[in-house]
């Protein structure tokens, strides 16, 4: 691989929400970059020689320098292009983004994905721990356009998942997890995230194609998740 | 609360190993601070005041305004006093390091601690997964004497718990997860990491008292882990 160069590569695959994460921060930033597909069910050596420790996407390829993971990718564009910053500056406010944007992964995304991949008792302790999530994020969200305020930024991003692909699990699940009546600052929050200039442009896979895939997924995965929600620490 | 001061207060649990973290953390930047134990099995107010989210230590109290979760208060203590840096200068080193620490934290810290939580094939599976882990890290450390290069940093003080707590619940839970002999970087790691005079002269709770505190925990919470190991995403 090239190491003295400046290019931007990301290595993604088409329905992942993780990837779809970092489309939109380089797009907010105004970077260029060449979009490599993978098919991570079939992986090539790429993704074995850029991501040796867990071979999954996405993977951002600055300078020849690969990296992975969304959380730590985001961070990495935020402090590499500096403009249109996606985390605050004060370290306080910086801080708190990073609380809700773990939190939405750790209580929603991985509840809302073991509800669209399991069947009773998991399933339906998946959806409970879901709505509870919502429902924090819906307090914190409360009179702001976005998550940090008026502007589009880190949390919004992490959690844009849930503006078109939530609503895909639910219903290959059958699962009720967003009550637009319930979470009035979300159902707005989801018009604002969407109609923003940069969001709107950007790719999003259709929504057959995900319903497809996903119908696939749930039937593959069901089964196969145990009832973490009852895990315990300390 | 207090809104204008510029103090500092750590609300903390003895044998956390989290709020050890942000001790060590404290300690290497020189800031002074109140301590105060929250008995985390008979929560006051003062935890669901300053952390209603999760109500878990740690929580950093500066200026009266309170951060919960050792990742992130780590982070703002960064960010907040820039001398001593944990993380690196440059992004793609920190991307690095956050990539370590967010690796040894859901591959190591958390399958151990099923470890030590758990019987039978939970059990089996969980110490199959910390030696793999291990492994990992192992690698990475290899011919550094600490995972930053030649300074402590952030990925030392999230692993560190290995340093001193690995051992105890290896022992609680009779398992075997840190073998020196097939792990001399990590050996030779944990002798730098105990010898710096920072970490040689903070606090750590006594081996005694952990063991009778572990296999309290283990005995409470043995049987309500879930084989998380068969886990899939994507």
């Amino acid at each position: 691989m090239e190491n003295k160069d400046s290019t931007v590569k990301l290595v993604g695959f088409w329905v992942s929400p993780y990837v779809q994460r970092v489309r939109w921060a380089l797009k907010l930033k105004g970077v260029e970059y060449e979009y490599i597909e993978e098919d991570i069910f079939n992986r090539s050596h790429l993704l074995s020689e850029l991501n040796p420790v867990h071979q999954k996407v996405p993977i951002l390829v600055h300078s020849g320098k690969p990296l992975p993971e969304s959380f730590i990718i985001l961070e990495y564009i935020d402090e590499t292009w500096k403009h249109n910053p996606l985390l605050p500056q004060d370290p306080h406010e910086r801080a708190t983004a990073r609380f809700w944007a773990k939190f939405a992964e750790e209580k929603l995304f991985d509840a809302a994905w073991i509800g669209l991949c399991s069947e009773d008792d998991e399933h339906e302790g998946a959806v409970k721990s879901s709505i509870e999530a919502l429902e924090k994020i819906e307090e914190n969200l409360k009179g702001k356009n976005f998550f940090g305020g008026d502007r589009i930024g880190y949390v919004d991003i992490i959690i844009g998942w849930i503006s078109y692909m939530l609503p895909i699990w639910e219903e290959v699940a059958s699962m009720k997890i967003y009550d637009p009546m319930k979470f009035p600052a979300i159902t707005s929050w989801i018009s604002n995230f969407r109609k923003h200039p940069v969001i709107k442009e950007e790719y999003l896979p259709s929504k057959d194609e995900m319903i497809v895939y996903f119908q696939w997924r749930r039937k593959v995965l069901k089964g196969t998740f145990p009832p973490v929600f009852s895990m315990k620490k300390n």
